[in-house]
């Protein structure tokens, strides 16, 4: 007997012929589902508006500026051309049951009046209706910020679906607002330098992710591309090539981006180590290593003896918190080697006179204590980041410092351990040590990401509080602008809907996968290079890129 | 004491100055070295030629033929558009004492007729002078075969420095000829799609480094894009979609693509696993798994019992060998589960037919001997490789079969026993286990690449030379076009160089890093998303690809 006759009857009993058009992918993507998840959601996929893009507009009915402006342009562009997040235009949408009416507008409806600048606890809240009940042809999006605009109009264009011709809308109800309210992504422009163009590419991916922070890990020792009003040479001799810089307008360009997109700039320079870049345009800065009695050419962290070097950085400094508007910075503070101080006389000099001979500890906290005192004077953006290693140091520390926890272990001891002496020290914090992108072992792993939990100890309720949220790192040793994106997406997806979302609902990895598939097709549709996390397809997979 | 006075002396005395200029990558590039490195040079950096871009010229004194014409025609582009392979335009060519005239072309010297398509074994020798004693202000590229043309070639356009202005070519004497006859590299078009450019992409950077095989593994479990005419049910109902497919022109195009830059296309149509796809488009071709006295619905490989099979594989595979122009096809053959085939009664009355109950790998063999048999009655293209598991289960093989070393293992205990096992029987065999450029972990994993050593066994000069060379493979399960050419480049070229050449000069890393990062910058600087392996920079890492 052939098992043909078989076959066919199993296809034509069980709808098989329709499923294996597709191939055999691992996953299925799920079809209009919100990424991050939002908090409160009831959608339906029964019920559809259709959506004309030549005609549909989104009608601002409360306070407006730019940013909402801006805003609804860059979602108008979306739906404009979206051809499709599904597999096929057409497959998604078929038969016409559920379609009540057509959406002609969004009322855009803000509250009260913009704020110029997102900051550190914004209001992202937002409550978003699509042919509800009581009002079955509408939608609405409504929010007491602007930035709850800027979050809602986003998961607005996932509510979405094309069609070849048109687009169709799931009615829902939607009340979202984030978990935490520090969700960060750090990108390190020393290493390799990163084009404008693909910071703002990041941006972009960061807003569509509901992403809040942009950490920019600016300088360290490879090169300096920041370039300084007040300091020139610092990147004159300091950045790779005199076109591998950040000018000042770059450097308010991506404010500008990423604040129209509710994102913070903060900015870091990392000191006293991790500056061997800093040591060209700024003689004296750098400790001079010693071999035997000389220096033998090379330099260390920067030179806590000389008086002259804090002028230099509270002027410097001063420079940087007036250009970016956040009112935090990163100080660093990272892996301070002790090496080269130890070989210096004029540093055992110093610390002599300071009374601390043979504690460099003791001097590492002399040098962070005047650098806290010289950003602590200045009259605003005065607050500041700091990687573990101070704190770990039992360095004494104000309490409005934010301390980032980075440091590798195992999970969740190491990482929760520190987490907990933290906040139980009543320090501010941030967790990345579960989310180094740039450690990529392909495959599963972004699994890992997803289950890492900021709250996952033992502690008081105020300690829990003091965790603000957590922070995606790309350190760029082997990423430059061929990588970066598909290295980066969607990994950081998982990051931010950990952040975001209810923690009950980022329990479980079950449903991700799916999730996560329509996400990256929506993302690659928009047209970015967002990488494959499972064997799988888009229609946008074939064409290369806009 | 400031140290400021120390520091100028050093800067003055040293010139350390113009070198942190280039902030502080962790690798400083070579200027004009070749990748791979040829098997003799003599290349003079003393000795520089002008190039005039607008006016030089490839001049064709031998025969001829379209492979010659498009290959100078593609060197042309190359030299006209090239900024800089260098840091920065200028640099490198500072102080013009070593100018010694203008190169107004190259005598392009083909010493007997064009060969149609490359081939196993096909002579790649050529030989390169430029500005030698004898002939101070020429250039000549002398090869027996088209295939040396196209080599030499490429060599040249890296001889080739940047100016701001203009050209320059250092003056060398080389004789070149690759170690290995098969230098390969594997895509996976199966797990996901990737379009036809981004296979163009590959095959320019393949010829870039010399590569002379792409292997196609075209279809497998996920999807089956290949379009067949006899068969148009196996992509109709097996690709992921009707657009994510090779149509019959996208084949001949990739196949004539190749052709034109010396590289063999060596398709994979694995069988009797990794079938899945097929299934769907060719009703009775798999074998049914059951549950019970009762079929489950799912399939495992094809089915070796029903003798109507070997009719469709007779077709099927004269189509494809009539399409593929090479004498090889690549036949797959690797992890053939038994579980299916044990769980189906018909299959163990056939097993019981045939007096081989209960012995899977005879029934294997079985299967596999009639496939050989299929393919060797051709009149051409007659000849196959094959994975090593057929040889590893005692498969009887024909003596002209192909072994592909592939399972991982430790280096070099477990790969070279296998080749040692494979050649003391007289097999040929190309290595791959070493060479999965998809199990990236990043970092430094590429230096393993290069210190994988083919002839690293005990084994006969006869053994020796059984060993074809090897083979790069990139599976997709976690890649597509957004991440293929970064994922891929430049840790390719580290096979590429090993498999070319000497022996001798691929032994140690010293000095790789330098050489990889001048050919990683000069592949971007042609306009491919090659990625950083090391903190470094390129002029062209900051525009955005061409």
């Amino acid at each position: 007997m052939c098992c043909s006759t078989v076959l066919l009857n199993l296809i034509l009993a069980t709808g098989w012929m329709r499923q294996v058009m597709g191939g055999f992918p691992m996953v299925t993507p799920t079809v209009g589902d919100i990424w991050p998840r939002p908090q409160f959601a009831d959608i339906s996929n029964a019920k559809h508006l259709v959506i004309h893009p030549d005609t549909f507009m989104f009608v601002v009915v409360g306070y407006t500026c730019d940013i909402v402006e801006e805003a609804t342009k860059r979602y108008m562009n979306i739906l404009s051309k979206s051809t499709s997040s599904q597999r096929e235009a057409g497959e998604a949408l078929e038969g016409g049951s559920g379609i009540h009416g057509v959406l002609g507008h969004l009322n855009v409806n803000l509250l009260a009046e913009c704020e110029d600048f997102p900051y550190q606890g914004m209001d992202e809240y937002y409550e978003l209706k699509v042919a509800t009940p009581d009002a079955p042809g509408e939608a609405s999006l409504t929010a007491y910020s602007v930035w709850g605009i800027v979050r809602g109009l986003e998961t607005f264009s996932q509510l979405v679906q094309s069609d070849s011709s048109s687009l169709k809308i799931m009615s829902a109800e939607i009340m979202d607002f984030p978990r935490f309210s520090y969700r960060g992504l750090m990108l390190d422009t020393s290493r390799h330098f990163l084009p404008r163009a693909k910071i703002q590419e990041t941006l972009d991916l960061m807003a569509m992710n509901k992403f809040n922070v942009f950490h920019w890990h600016i300088v360290d020792d490879q090169s300096f591309p920041y370039v300084s009003t007040a300091f020139p040479d610092l990147s004159l001799l300091g950045a790779y090539t005199p076109r591998h810089v950040y000018t000042v307008d770059d450097v308010a360009d991506v404010i500008e981006y990423a604040r129209l997109r509710g994102i913070r700039v903060v900015p870091e320079f990392d000191t006293p180590g991790h500056t061997r870049s800093w040591g060209p345009g700024q003689p004296c800065l750098l400790t001079e290593c010693y071999k035997g009695s000389d220096p033998d050419g090379t330099f260390g962290p920067i030179d806590p003896s000389h008086s002259a070097n804090y002028d230099f950085l509270d002027a410097f400094f001063w420079e940087v918190t007036s250009r970016f508007p956040d009112l935090y910075i990163h100080l660093g503070a990272d892996e301070v080697s002790f090496d080269c101080w130890k070989s210096n006389p004029h540093i055992s000099d110093f610390m002599e006179q300071l009374g601390i001979s043979g504690d460099y500890k003791k001097l590492e906290e002399y040098y962070i204590t005047k650098l806290f005192d010289i950003i602590q004077n200045y009259p605003t953006n005065n607050r500041y980041l700091v990687w573990q290693d101070v704190f770990d140091k039992g360095v004494s520390l104000p309490n409005s410092t934010v301390v980032q926890v980075w440091q590798d272990g195992d999970y969740p001891e190491d990482f929760m351990a520190e987490i907990d002496a933290v906040t139980s020290e009543g320090f501010f914090t941030i967790l990345s040590s579960c989310w180094y992108l740039n450690l990529d072992t392909f495959g599963s792993d972004w699994f890992d990401y997803y289950s890492c939990e900021p709250h996952d100890f033992e502690g008081s309720e105020a300690q829990k509080q003091l965790v603000l949220g957590g922070e995606a790192c790309v350190w760029t040793e082997y990423e430059d602008r061929t990588n970066l994106i598909p290295r980066t997406w969607p990994r950081a997806a998982l990051v931010a809907e950990k952040l975001w979302s209810a923690a009950s609902d980022t329990v479980s990895t079950e449903g991700v996968p799916s999730r996560l598939d329509e996400h990256r097709c929506r993302l690659l549709a928009r047209g970015y290079d967002v990488e494959p996390l499972l064997p799988s397809y888009c229609s946008a997979d074939i064409a290369l890129g806009e």
